[in-house]
């Protein structure tokens, strides 16, 4: 583990933060941070610190970290990049474990030099740094919060149990927005920038071994450390799922990616390559990075046969071209259970799968089939569709999906289309833990990364 | 053109509407159509027709359709499958012009003589018939509205120029309720179901000749006339677009389409074959077609060269990748551009395509740098991905974005990824004709689908 690894604890949970450069003006980074630490809550000490004021937000100010008396376990950087080397090295001697550097100035915009300085420096205290040129962290539980993007515009997501790893503060944020939005949990979010000294193999590594952290996201451009990222993704993928994307596979990307965050972006088949050693989940868009890991909330699936359960005929059939271009399979359906559904569906539908229990059937006809298909033990995954306009189906197919969900006998995800009420329906479903998509393809694909990791986990033993 | 293919203007702006089956008791079909054409405010004469009532919502009912003096134009049928052939001779002898039969209960299940008894019938009559097995026809613009789903549960969309033909109503709601969530308008709804009389390809050239419709959708499972569709689809996509999606292309899939609208699904490498001798825009996935319906509002580019906007870095990697994959071009900033930008910019910024304003930047370097690529005449396109998060993003880039928008000199696609106030801001935009996408790769997409298109009408020229 890289020197000053371990001291990552004192970043994502700190008993004490100094915010170096905070200030009054509400324009200013450090005047963000500090708000956002107030009102999001955090429970330990906070020290501002400016030579300009005595007094900030009702907090006393601090001149100097070194004229700081009580122990500081993290210091955030929001002052200008050249003057930070010697701040940090004021930091180690003061004692101070973790440093977040919001400010951007260095590797990215060729200051080469000053970036290898500030890493030397934080490398020789054995502090744990995050940073520069990022968003830094934030820890729900602990209620740590470096992102400098107000409450109204960014919803900080709940405590629970995915982590996102991202080089990108961008991409990391909407995913948390998402998250927010649809009050999935998160444990730890960490945009590490240009990553000088702590990268992205560390990190994969730490939350590997972090109790708290069920699944890791990686959003990577490229990366400093090929061979420890991939022996890291080796180790950690076995445990919990690495679902990782890729950008900058194109030149012109590439070329965008190294005045990003300073990182060659560098030849895409050998991550891919690495990636599929691993196994860890490669997934093609930003949107399927948050769509996956929550999927795995879900209880495993142990095949490859799928069901499809739908009120809206069109969307079935849909679902069944995606299965099978995604090389799943359309269940079909056995005696017993084609029994059983004859008893509970209406005259005119057809007992097989995908299963269309037509636009008339309500909640009571999706409740007993549903039912059946979670018995079958033969069907490892159930896809239910619902036409939420449909006049006979109420919002009490969420108490019922819910049920079968929480029985974890098998994965259950939902899709619908539409407008307002549909919406809305499926945000409540999201909050329990049922993943929601809004076209039939999205949720097959999802479903896939989970079969294809599970079968994995399972061929491992 | 078929037999009473000519007709169809009697479904879409009837004078008077007969509803056969009308009834008091809510949870009949007969009744939510009847209430929704009150309450969409439907301005012709209704007729509820059911021997069983003297009066139905204030209106006088009719025992029979024969008993009814007033010219009918549009009969809908919401009567058990066996009765309607009978009562479809009725209307026909009374001068009803136009039938939308809801009713399953044909070919879908086998009752394939009762189909083609009511097929004859209709066309003995030389009227036009929508159905049977269907939602029928919604036309924002006559108020006209034969789906029997509630109004809180499916958003009728505005009236606008987008049409939609569909063989599975659940898909075609879907559409339209998306559309009318981000307020965009729809010219005619057509569920067609089993197409028994009129079907796809005769719906296809009825709308490429309706002055009201600028673009076409399609939802296909299978077709009856595939060279009537061929052809239909190469006259219309030659004066405006036809998007298609085409379901059951695997073997289960066919199967599931066979019993859902009696049609067979066929070999999709022949339909996809005469999708490109005709064409016509072929989609992947369900909101594909609604994403690239709403892209055909904006002016068309003129080639493939696309510049990326963004304050988000890691969303302007993940697009530059989408451009290469899609085989658009990254375009090359010229020296007069990059000059022109270089003034307006932070020094910080690189003036490069992907261009990446940083998360600092505020609304009035977005609008500086948006006219820039605007006036540039190498520039084709524009893809703006907001990162709305960020402080300095303020509200006014909508008025920026419908600014640019509305000079009509190529077209400008949105990119965001978040939650609520995310969310919120892209519906404005899109209610404003701006099109939004959810990730990078969506909006590459379409971009895609719409610059293929222009530069096909160019080529004919």
């Amino acid at each position: 583990m890289r020197e000053g690894l371990s001291n990552l604890k004192y970043v994502f949970a700190p008993k004490s933060i100094a915010v170096i450069g905070a200030s009054e003006n509400p324009s200013k980074l450090g005047n963000v941070i500090l708000k956002n630490l107030v009102d999001g809550g955090y429970e330990g000490k906070i020290y501002p610190v400016n030579p300009k004021y005595q007094e900030l937000l009702g907090m006393r100010c601090y001149p100097d970290i070194k004229k700081l008396r009580g122990k500081v376990d993290l210091a955030i950087f929001a002052i200008p990049a050249p003057l930070i080397p010697k701040v940090a090295d004021d930091c180690g001697k003061n004692g101070v474990k973790g440093l977040i550097v919001l400010s951007a100035g260095f590797g990215e915009v060729g200051n080469n030099k000053l970036e290898e300085k500030l890493g030397a420096t934080v490398q020789r205290h054995g502090m744990a740094m995050v940073g520069p040129n990022c968003l830094g962290v934030l820890n729900p539980e602990k209620r740590v919060d470096s992102i400098f993007f107000p409450f109204f515009k960014f919803g900080r997501p709940n405590v629970g149990d995915i982590s996102i790893i991202t080089q990108s503060g961008a991409v990391g944020t909407c995913i948390a927005d998402l998250a927010s939005y649809y009050r999935v949990g998160f444990s730890k979010f960490i945009s590490y920038g240009n990553g000088t000294t702590i990268n992205d193999a560390d990190l994969v590594e730490y939350l590997g071994a972090d109790p708290k952290t069920k699944q890791i996201l990686l959003y990577l451009e490229g990366t400093k450390d090929g061979k420890g990222l991939l022996k890291a993704l080796e180790k950690v993928n076995r445990k919990k799922p690495v679902i990782v994307l890729k950008a900058g596979k194109s030149k012109s990307a590439g070329e965008a990616a190294m005045s990003h965050t300073g990182n060659l972006a560098g030849n895409y088949l050998a991550y891919q390559a690495a990636f599929r050693e691993s196994r860890a989940i490669e997934v093609d868009s930003v949107i399927e990075l948050f769509q996956v890991a929550n999927i795995f909330s879900q209880a495993m699936p142990k095949g490859k046969k799928v069901a499809v359960l739908t009120d809206g005929g069109g969307l079935g059939v849909l679902a069944a071209d995606a299965l099978e271009k995604e090389d799943l399979e359309v269940a079909k359906f056995s005696r017993e259970t084609t029994r059983k559904l004859k008893k509970v569906l209406p005259s005119y539908v057809n007992a097989v799968n995908p299963l269309d229990i037509v636009a008339d059937s309500g909640t009571e006809t999706y409740e007993k089939a549903l039912k059946i298909l979670m018995e079958d033990r033969e069907i490892d995954s159930v896809i239910v569709i619902i036409l939420f306009q449909a006049p006979a189906v109420d919002s009490r197919i969420i108490d019922v999906l819910v049920k079968e969900s929480d029985r974890k006998v098998k994965p259950i995800v939902v899709v619908a289309v539409g407008g307002e009420y549909t919406k809305n329906n499926m945000k409540v479903l999201d909050s329990y833990g049922i993943p929601t998509y809004g076209y039939p393809d999205a949720a097959v694909k999802s479903l896939k990364r989970f079969t294809d990791y599970s079968l994995f986990l399972k061929d491992k033993k």
